[in-house]
Order: structure tokens, then sequence, then C-alpha cells
């Protein structure tokens, strides 16, 4: 089996490695019907985030079961299922309160650009879809996994209500599906901040109702007029840098919400900064067990088609070229084809 | 007119000061009955905040309106009225959001160590009482002004709720009456982290079921023993060091929420770290004036007796050894009659 391995700075190899077994009674082997590249792939990709050595890639995915431990009991080979980025048992008290990302058996999937991935707590894990889906649901359905469950968790962190007026920072896959999501959750305003055309399209597309092109103090300001010089009820922040947290934090208005989820890197807030701005800060990374079947349910029915986002496909073994359109902004998101 | 004023570190003193007038038509004067040293004013006599020269002091109060400007139309002459340490118009959208501390129109009040006192933005700022209090509803009726709404405004921004497991970092009187706050909310468990006898003793009195005495990492270890290893629902940060933040922070389960009031002096939150605690985090200025109604109510009907925090009373002549009880934490605060 070949699958997609991180050796250092913009250095992605596909190339053989060992074939995924049942180690666990509690795992489940699944053949991945697609699979991606995600923003936060970049961030070693580019660099910037340290790697221990060569490092195999990949944590959102989909696809059949075609094998699972003796203890496994609510899927079964044949099946299609949708699993989170990280693993979860769905019964201890962090998953009881509905935070399945901080599992007490949680495991981050890194391995899923591949064409077969272990998965472990498969019963806590994964949530089959109501059968096997139609070729062109995949992208949809993939959404789901990660960057639509992420989008929509930075949403319901930021309390998005109907009527609210949200602003989200961000235009990469996350920041367009927390557009989606925010739609979804009844907002009546949704400024996206993005100076990319393609972008802006989809945001629209996507539901929202005016764009900010600049960014910082200057980005900040044009969401304050555009809101009466109140600030939004929520803001959605999809990047994780100090210049997008600040921006977030400063869009919102007091009493407003910031829901992020962009993973942090390099920034700092300061507290007494933060006390007078007033707002209410959450984020993480997203239990997206939490909200699989209904996200699931949400794409089954037609009613949202988030995999609009991937404007690249490419067979598995061309993963290098997809990481690299991403990197270069030409891509929003790029779709892997076992 | 006499007043405090803070001259340097640990030199507060009581001197002659221009007696207050109308100076805007939506002023109030107000002859104070009661006020006190808040915690917050610790900071600048301990010299750990800069002031710039002679700086009067107090943001506590309450007493009798003598007279009022042309424009106040809620209060008169003879009404006996508490306000908020940040004044309001209580009309603005942040106001009307619930975040009257944040008001477009906000001053800090500064002066209230005297007799008397002018207050800006009257009607939005000041609530009258049902009647003009007997003498020994004073001190209880004083909290509601500040330390009592902001304790309140800790619990209410940590979502204390019916049922929950309620940690309190600090416990000085924000700290107690936090306990208190999350009392009257419906916590059923409520762990107050304090090492000090006297302070114990009044934290089981306003409804704390747990005494930690660990501070720091011991501390965060001891709530989670408390716990079963969770962490606990709502944690009141009532301090504002670094080292109480983190407290705070690392006693919250994930998806638990950290409501914090003390005001951070040099507190740095790192954003990847924060990120993957999974925490709810909200706090700033409490808006007292949203509060002062219903703590108003529950004082006035005897449900709640705040003013127990009190533990020494002085002219307001010895306002100096007030300050320096509490900053030797002889005493827990001081209030002040004129």
């Amino acid at each position: 089996m070949r699958g997609a391995v991180l050796y250092g700075p913009r250095d992605i190899r596909f190339e053989e490695r060992e074939a995924p077994k049942i180690v666990a009674p509690t795992d489940a082997i699944i053949r991945i019907a697609v699979t991606c590249v995600c923003g936060s792939d970049l961030w070693p990709y580019r660099g910037l985030q340290p790697i221990q050595g060569p490092t195999p890639m990949g944590h959102e995915y989909c696809g059949i079961v075609e094998e699972v431990g003796s203890a496994v009991k609510s899927v079964k080979p044949g099946q299609f299922v949708i699993g989170s980025f990280a693993t979860s048992d769905n019964t201890c008290p962090h998953c009881h309160y509905g935070y399945q990302s901080s599992c007490v058996q949680r495991e981050f999937i890194s391995r899923a650009q591949a064409p077969v991935l272990r998965v472990p707590q498969a019963d806590g894990t994964l949530v089959p879809t109501p059968g096997v889906p139609p070729d062109e649901m995949l992208p949809s359905l993939l959404t789901t996994s990660d960057v639509l469950g992420t989008g929509w968790f930075a949403a319901d962190a930021a309390n998005v209500k109907p009527g609210s007026t949200v602003a989200v920072v961000g235009d990469g896959a996350v920041g367009l599906l927390g557009v989606l999501s925010a739609k979804q959750m009844g907002a009546e305003r949704i400024i996206a901040m993005s100076r990319h055309d393609k972008r802006q399209k989809l945001a629209r597309e996507f539901g929202a109702t005016d764009i900010v092109t600049e960014r910082g103090d200057e980005g900040v300001a044009r969401i304050m007029d555009l809101t009466n010089g109140i600030g939004a009820d929520s803001v959605l922040e999809c990047v994780g840098t100090q210049e997008s947290m600040m921006q977030a934090i400063h869009a919102a208005r007091p009493g407003g919400y910031v829901g992020y989820v962009g993973v942090p890197h390099e920034v700092e807030l300061n507290g007494e900064a933060l006390f007078f701005e007033h707002v209410h800060l959450h984020g993480g990374p997203a239990p997206v067990r939490k909200y699989l079947p209904k996200l699931i349910d949400l794409v089954w029915s037609g009613k949202i088609n988030p995999g609009r986002v991937f404007d690249l496909t490419l067979p598995l073994d061309q993963v290098a070229d997809g990481y690299r359109a991403m990197d270069e902004r030409r891509a929003i998101k790029a779709l892997l084809r076992p």
C-alpha cells in the first residue's frame, strides 16, 4: 500500500507503507473512498510546525468498512462510514458533554491520505451513512469529517443564532464552510473577509451578505462601519495567526462571541486587553463526532452542498500536487481519490 | 470636603479636595452613606499599577441624592440610590445587550472614598432602593455597587446553572461573593480555594461545600480528585494573576466555563494551550447596572447577607488603615463611614 508521508518543508512523498491491520478489538479497517488535504496540513508542510521524522499525513476520510475488531458493535463490514479526525469512545464524561474531541481515549488520525486506514474506537468514532452514497455525493460527505464539522463548531462556539450578525475571518475551506454553517443557523447578516475573487464568490454562494477585503485594523474598521459602530454578535476565527485572532476579537461587540478553530500558531493573548474587550472566547479541536449525524443528514437530504469547497480533484498518487496547489492558494481544497 | 487620594505605593492620604458640583445636566450629586476599599484598589496601592500623579480613590458607593442636573428624570433629591463603578446611559446598543460596563458613555467612578460624589449619567447608572434603608442593611446594599455585582458576573460568565459543579479561585471579597452568587444560581457543589481560616469559614457560610487549600498545579490536582478526574463545569477567576488564571483554566473540564473578573495584571494566554483546553472564557468589568435591581431585591428581602464580607469598619478619615489592613490580609474588606 502507498500513502502520503511528509519528510520536511514542502517535501511530501507518496510511498510504500505497511497496510494497516486490526491492533485493538475496538479498531476498524476502512477502505477510503475519498480523502483530502486540510488547511492544518499546511502548517507542517510549510515548516511552521515541527515534525519528528517522516510523518504519515491525512485525517479526513470516509469509505467502506473492510474489517472490524472483536469488540466493535455499531459498524460492520460493507457499511459506508464517516469518522472524525479525532477518535472518541463517545461514552466518557467529556463525550457526554459533547466534547468528543477531548475524549479521554482521543487519538488524532494521521494516516488517512492512503487507500486503507485503521480507525481506533470505531464504535464511538464512526457514523454510518443511510446507505452507500452515489459518487457525486462523496465530496460533500467527506467535508463532514473535519472541514465542515470545524466550520460548524466555529459558528456554534460563536453562538450564532437566528438573526445574528456574523463576521468570518479566513477564506480557506473552514472559513467558507463557517459561512455555510452560520447561514444554516439562521444568521441574518454574514460578513466574509476575503480578498480572493473565487473565494468571495463561493462565500456569497454559501450565504455571505457582505464581503470585506481589508485586513487587520482596516478590516476591523470596515466591520464596525457595516455594523453601525457596534461590532458583530459572532465572529468565526478560522486561521490561527496573531493577526487573525486579534482581528476576530476586535470585530466582536462587547458581549459578543468569538469561536476560534484555526489551530493557533505563536498566538499570545494579553489578559488585560482581552478583559476590556468583553468578548466570549471559545474554540479548540471541533467535536465533529457530535455534529456528524446532523451534518450527514443535511448532505444526504441535499440541503447543503459543502463539497463545493473542493476545486481540485487528483488521484491520490498526485497528493504532492494537492499540497502545492493549496500552499500557493491556487486551490481552496484538494480532493484525493485513491 | 476631605477624601482619599493615592500619592504612591502605600501612600494614601485623606485630604482636602474640592466638593463635587453638577457639571453636566445628566449628573447627580450624592451624599455617601457608606463606601469601602476594593481589592482592585490594592493594585495601585501596592505600586503594581502605575498612577499619573495624586489619584482620588474609591468606586463603591450608595447614599442619598442631594442634587440632580436638569436632564435627570429617574432619580430625585432625597432618594437612596446605588450605582455601578462604571457609569452607563443604559440606552446605547452595548447597554441593551446587557454590557453596561462597556457603555459608549462609560466613565469609571474614582472619587467615592469621600462624603460627597458626582455621578455622571445618573439616569442610566443609579438605581433607587424601595426606601431609605435601615442602617444595618447598608453594608449589604453597598456590596451590590461592585463586589457582589462582580462576583455575580463571574458566576454568570462561568455559566453557573442549577446542579453545576463550581470552583472559585480567589478568597477575597469578590471570590467569597462569587461563592454566594453560585449558591443563589443553584450550584450543587462549590469548591472554594482558600488557605485562610476566616475566609474558609465565610465561604462555607455562603455555600461552599468543599475547601481546597492547595494552590497552582496541586490545587488543580485536588479539584480533579474532587470531580472524579473530570474538572469543574464552571470556574470563577477572582484574582487576576498569571497563576490564578492558569489555575482556573486547568480546573475547568473540556467544554467548561471560566468567568474571570480579577483585572488581569501581566497575564499572557498562549493561544495553542488555550485551544486544547477547550474551555469557554468570558470576563471583563462586571455589568453591575444590569444586576442591580435583582441584587438590591435579594438584599432588601433579606434573602442574602453579602455585607458579611466587611470584617472591618472605620470612619472614613481612617481610610489609610483600611488599605493597610487589606494589604496585609488582616481584613477581608474595609467598610468606611463618612
